[in-house]
Formats: C-alpha cells, structure tokens, sequence
C-alpha cells in the first residue's frame, strides 16, 4: 500500500473502485422485461433506427450521453501524467455533469497523443454521443484537435480547459467590474500564460467588451515583431496588445486594472500588484497551486479570485460545462458558438444577488442550481444564432426533470 | 410519429431516453465533498496513479468497467443496420452486465466498418477499460478483429457472438446428451451456418468431446475439396467432417444426433428431422427467427431449444457474458482461454437440477444466479491456466458484494 493511499484516507477512501457507475433506467427482474428490453425488444428499436436515424436521439442513450475524452498530457494542472492517471480527474468531471445536469458522462482515456489518431477515434465513437467534451490536452494541439472535431463531428464539441474557464472567468469579470464600479471596454487586463484557457479568456473578453489585452508568455509581452510565436500565439500578436507595449510581465501590469494568472507560483510577487491601478482585480486561475492565496494579498487588491474550492470566488469551469452541455443537448446544437459562451458567462452573473456583488462576491456558489439557468440561455442563444437544429420530433426532455432526484 | 414508435407499446415506452445512465457512487452535496472527488483531492489521485499505474486498478471505474463494442454490421441477426441502431441492442447487453454481474458496460459503437481502424480505436479507448466485448460484428471480420486485439491489448476480449453463444450451446449439449441418455464423443452434430457462432460452437462441442461435426453452409457441406473457403472455414475443411461426407445439408442431417441451427428458417423443413438418429436434439438458434418454432417440431424431436426469451429452454449469451468477465475482471486475467470457456459452460450445466435435466429442461433460468457460479469457475479455471496475473495489492471485490442492492 502506498503512502499516499492509507485506508484513513478520506479522499483515497471516495475513490476505490471508482466513482461512477453505469445503471439500467429500466426494470429487469421477469422474463417478461427482458423480452421487452433485451431480445426480441430491442430488435424491434434497432429497426426503427435504421430506418430513420434521427429516431436514435429518442430511444436510446445518445440524447443524454456526452464522451469526456483526453489524452492525459494536462491532467488538471499537473502535466502529462498519461491516460491512466487521467481516469480519477475524467470521473470527478462526470460526476458534476450528472449532479448537476443529469448529464451521462463517460470518460473516454486514450492511449494516443497523435493528433489524427485523437481526431479519428472521436469520430469513429461519436455515434453513442450526443457530445464531446475535450479536457486536460496540452495546448497547442488541444486547438488543432478542437478545431478539426467542430468541423468534422456533427454533435457539440466543447474544449473544457479553454471554453468552460474562460466562460467561468468572464462572469467573474463582469461582477467585479460592478464591485469595483469600473466599465469593461475602459479596462487593461494582463494575462500570463498564452495556452488553452488564456486564449479563450482573451477571446471572450475581448467579446464582452474589453479593448486592452495584454498577454504573456515566459518570454515576455507578446507583441507583433516576436519573431517566435507559433500559430496558437499568432493570435494574439494580432487581436491584442493595442498599445504595442513590450518588456516583461511585470512592465506590463503597471497600470492593468485586472491580472489573469494561468501560469502558476512565481510569476509575480506581491509586492509586483502595488504597480496597478487602483482596485485591483486579480484572478489566481493556476490549478491545484495559484499564483497567490488570498492571505497573500488580501490587503493588496480588491478583488482575490482563485480555481481552488477551498477559498471564496472559486473560478472553476465546473460552474459552466454542466449547463453549457446540457443546453447544447436540449436544443440539439450541432456547435458551441461565441454568442453560446457569452449568455453563459452572463447567466452566471446574473446568479449573484447584485447585495452579494456589492459585498464583493463575483461568482455564484456551485450548488446554486447554476446549470438550469445556463443551459437556458445557451438555448436561447442557439435558437437565436441557428445552432440549434432540434427536430421537433424528439421529445426534447424539459431541462430540468433532467436533474436526478437522488 | 413512425408506426412502430406508438406511445402505448410497452418496447418502446421503455427505451424513451434510452436505458441506461451514469451515476456517481458517492456523494456529492457539499463544498467538502467536492474538494475531496474533484479539485483539488482528484488530483493527489492522479498523482499516485501517475507513480504507480497498477493502481488504476483500485483507484479507479477500470477495474469494473467494460467496452461493449460493435460496429452495427450484424445486428442481433437483423443484418448491417450501422453502428445508430445497434445503441439500443448494446444498452441491453449493458443492462444484464449490471443486473446479472454488477459490471459497468458502456456501448462503444463505431462509425467505420475497417478492420485496421476498429483495432486501432479499440487499444486507443482500453485506459479506461477493464475488458472489451465485442458484440455484432460481421463474420470473417469479426475473427480478424478479436484475434488482433487479444494480441494487442492487455484486458480481456470476449467476442460475445462467438464465444458466449457457443458456451451457452455447450452448456445445453451437456444436459442434453444426458436427458437422452448419449455420450458426447458419440454424437453425430450438424451445424448449419459457419459464422462467428457456428465456429466458435462447433471448437467447443470438440474440446467437450464432440467427436462428429458436420457443418454446413449456403452452398452445403463443408469438406476438404471445396476450392471456395475462405479462411474461417478452412477451419472446418481441416478439423471437421471426419467421415469426409459432401452433399447438402438435409443429407448429412440422416442419422445426426443433434442439429444446430445459425441459419433462420427454411433451411429445413420440420420433416426433414425424420431422418435423424433416435431422440433427436434439435437448437433452433437463429434469432429473432429460429429454423423451428418449438410447437412445430415438439412431436417429432426429443429436445427442441431456441434462442428467445419466449419459449423454454433459452440458449442465449447472456447466461454467459456477464459471469465471464466477471470472473476475467476479478481474477485480473489478462485473456479468456479456452479452459475459461469450458469451465463456464460446465458450471451453467451443473447448475440445472438433475431431476429437472431428468424432466428435459436442459439449461437454467437466467434469473437463477447464473453469473456468480459461472464467475468463479471462470476465476478457478483462469488460476489453473495462468491466465490470472491478479496483483494482491489490488484488493479484487468480492463476486457477490458487486450485485447491486436494488
């Protein structure tokens, strides 16, 4: 027995044999169910499929059932710990898309770091889902695969790192502009780490409204005459950095109004957050290990947020994957789109009691019933933007008898 | 609303939204539950996981959780009706996989039909797997795609067409032989159809002892001089038909003993069973439509066994498929050997009463607890063969704790 695993140990404890399990949603105790459910039944509803393929949305596990697929080279802030390793993480993430959305979720682990091999086993399984969720694939190929399955799948492909996060933090940014009574398009916001979730949080920043980003990478400022930037870094060279600012992280944050951590301890000191403006907003994103606990810097900012649940305005992506998905499922969205992420992160914000925001809380509690909210407005905006293609024979289940009753 | 697909038909009322759902087995109401099975405590799991792969095994859903894994092209005897209709069929088989063993089956049906590309996808997804069944797919593929994959992976594959089917036969040939009072070597057996099933069951009957077997297929007996046999059935050209006989079926059928039929109806009429040998016994195992239904033959055969739920005397893979691999998944074995097989087949025997053997009832009721009992003949067998590589740190659950509670 190992040393990290004594049997006293309460999280060890949770985790033997695992943590999900595969039911029956019917009865099986008579030979009269089983001819009803398994043979001959099931014969008569394999036939009704293959006649009409749109059928298998309503009697069978597709419409509920999303894949969570990684290849284990960014396990929840750890690295490439591989696909095994992966399996716990995958589960906890299954475990709050049915708690929350009563969602079906299966964690799907691959033994491949190939691009193509990751993009053909999707598509080769998609056929049980109804959904793709990406985790925990280290960026840049996390993009390139992303891409490909939205351009090759026919059911919703959400990347949880970058999409979920930044959706997380945008509703965080939208109240703690509120907190401290600053508008979004007059703010600078710096960021340091240029991978998945910096990415998608510039992205969607800049969509709600906020003009000055400025993003970093261990080099640096990352400005147009870089010579070394790849692909994914390109981007930013060209959507951000309106000043043409360059130098170093800490250069940049003089001034910033808000500080986008993705890049873990040591980045920046304390003492570095005196340089920016006046109430501070720092967001400390790196998981399991911020750039800064609260304690640190409480009487330094106005605003402390964290990825950690053991704090308060925890920033986590599991605020936004349950609804997000459950929303995309309901409508029969064949695509997240931006105009999708935004009503997210707005729906999240809106869960703070305006009271609570001027308090200085900016995101709500996870287990306030967060998801029905947002996979209402992700309808709304797939609806609104033709993502949504729901034909309207399929019974869509009312979202929220979607949540289990257990 | 199609006309098969009325709301009152029970089939289909009970495959709405289809039959199965993933849910967590633990709790998770509290801040503190979440930071023990999500972040940050799913974390430190990773990390043993990481320096210790082994422990995938106690950590985690692998050590419980299986690939049912199809790609539509023979559909529970309907034929290529692609991998969408075959998701009701393969939830079935999930439900009696917990009903019956307590195992967590999770359908994989794939959207490609290429030998190469099914091997691959299936190592690419095994991280997350215990063991794989691959269930439905055409014949000769399906021998190609089993053969590479017990190579290649390090669970263990059951082919469900072949191998469980022929156990089941197996199982019914034993009580059969003794409700008419014949020793097995002695048996003249006929089998029509050389598929996945009619193989896997004419090897098995052989190791049980079967001396005579004859097989047959659309264009009749098949013998060492047919130039037309492809690889699959140069087996039988080899290692069948000791007597060299040739013509059609109907005879070689004079004087058999048994006849085994994968060939639905017509290929026989029932007085073609005139000619067989005294008492005849008659496994009708075309489904869902048997060479004979039991009232049209009851007079002139003394056994007469089918594959449906709806008559006595079911010989179906599921008395077989769950207590295999849940035997394989608790002894940790690495392959389902043939000495696996035979054990399984003999302990489904066994467990038919002999005064009910004596009364023609020649295999158990599936709702007889069928799948422990074969489970630990499996384990036993597996021990004797070295298939077992269980590593004592893994603490394997006991076979009963695993049937679920309700």
């Amino acid at each position: 027995m190992s040393s990290t695993a004594e049997p006293a140990d309460p999280v060890f404890a949770l985790h033997a044999g695992g943590k999900l399990e595969v039911r029956g949603r019917v009865r099986l105790r008579t030979r009269e169910d089983l001819a009803r459910v398994y043979t001959p039944g099931f014969t008569r509803v394999a036939e009704a499929i293959a006649r009409d393929p749109a059928q298998v949305y309503r009697w069978s596990i597709k419409r509920n059932t999303v894949a969570i697929v990684t290849d284990g080279t960014a396990v929840s802030g750890l690295g490439d710990l591989g696909p095994l390793a992966a399996l716990p993480v995958m589960e906890g993430k299954a475990l709050l898309f049915k708690e929350f959305a009563g969602i079906d979720a299966v964690p799907i682990c691959l033994g491949t770091t190939d691009v193509d091999e990751i993009v053909r086993v999707v598509k080769c399984i998609e056929p049980t889902f109804g959904g793709v969720m990406l985790e925990d694939i280290a960026a840049p190929r996390c993009f390139t695969i992303e891409e490909r399955l939205r351009d090759e799948l026919t059911v919703p492909v959400l990347h949880d790192d970058q999409h979920a996060t930044a959706v997380a933090a945008a509703a965080a940014l939208i109240n703690a502009a509120r907190y401290v009574g600053k508008e979004l398009p007059a703010l600078k916001v710096v960021i340091a780490g240029a991978g998945a979730a910096g990415t998608s949080t510039a992205r969607l920043f800049m969509q709600l409204g906020v003009r000055n980003v400025v993003a970093c990478d261990r080099q640096g400022v990352i400005h147009g005459e870089r010579p070394d930037l790849a692909d994914a870094k390109r981007w930013f060279a060209e959507h951000t950095n309106p000043g043409r600012e360059r130098g170093s992280l800490r250069d940049v944050l003089a001034g910033a109004d808000v500080f986008v951590g993705f890049a873990g301890p040591g980045v920046l000191t304390p003492e570095d957050l005196r340089t920016m403006a006046r109430d501070p907003i720092v967001f400390a994103l790196a998981n399991p290990h911020p750039e800064f606990l609260p304690a640190q810097v409480r009487s330094l900012v106005a605003v402390i947020a964290t990825g950690r649940s053991d704090h308060p305005n925890q920033i986590d992506c599991g605020l936004c994957y349950p609804g997000i998905l459950r929303g995309a499922l309901d409508c029969g969205a064949t695509r997240i789109d931006d105009g999708m992420k935004l009503a997210a992160a707005r729906a999240i914000a809106a869960l703070v009691d305006p009271a609570a925001v001027a308090r200085g809380q900016i995101v709500p509690d996870i287990f306030d019933d967060v998801a029905p909210r947002v996979a209402q407005a992700v309808i709304d905006a797939a609806v609104a933007s033709g993502a949504a293609r729901l034909p309207a024979s399929c019974d869509p289940p009312p979202v929220t008898a979607r949540r289990p009753a257990g």
